[in-house]
């Protein structure tokens, strides 16, 4: 979770909403990405799914099976739809999104009869520092 | 619906589920694209999301106010995710697909009360077309 705040960080940096995703296999980092959706004029490109299509090439597949999601804020709809494609094995998530997620509110994409795979979901990790770098960043466009 | 159907044609001629989108703007194609998750290794690359990037970078704008999608298959719940964030005008699409779609089945996305943008949907637009692609490429699979 550490390189996803790191992501994160970099994010805000650049003027993107300050979210971070980390993708590990067996330990090792396969791939990361921070939102970049200004910057490439693509409003596909969350975190979660630019690091999952990296990943995707780095391991030549299109499922990232045995493969951990770390991710800062809670998956929207349209990540999770992906993380589900992507037959990710564990989702671990930093921040609640009651406005925007596809998890745990909303749509709770993963509980759908029509949802072919879900992961295993942990939230809660690194909350207060994924929260904060939110809470900073509309604190400062205000 | 036309350039979308031919797009799902040639979907199936490279061997991916036949499914195809198009982006059009005040009467003129901005972007069109089929389903390419098996080339590129990326489970993200449905025909929708291809569509809706190159129609970005195609406008250099992350959001496409005033454009249509037209799709030959109800679009899953990353693809209705991706469709709110971009702001399309309308959703036109082809076939429903109760097992896998996620605007008139699954989590409907667009009814959620956390989807901040919904288009005017029209389904049922070329749907024996399309729906005939689909079930002669599963068939000829098995």
């Amino acid at each position: 979770m550490d390189t996803a705040l790191n992501e994160a960080r970099a994010a805000a940096a650049r003027g993107e909403v300050p979210v971070g995703a980390a993708i590990v296999k067996d330990g090792t980092l396969v791939a990361s990405a921070g939102n970049r959706t200004r910057e490439l004029f693509d409003p596909t490109a969350h975190a979660e799914i630019l690091a999952i299509r990296e990943a995707c090439r780095a391991l030549a597949d299109e499922r990232l099976t045995g493969c951990d999601l770390y991710v800062t804020l809670e998956p929207c709809p349209m990540c999770a739809g992906a993380i589900s494609f992507a037959r990710l094995r564990r989702l671990y998530f930093g921040a609640a999104d009651p406005k925007g997620g596809g998890v745990e509110h909303g749509p709770r994409v993963f509980s759908q009869p029509t949802c072919h795979h879900a992961p295993e979901v942990y939230g809660g990790l690194g909350e207060t520092e994924a929260a904060s770098l939110l809470r900073d960043f509309f604190r400062d466009r205000r």
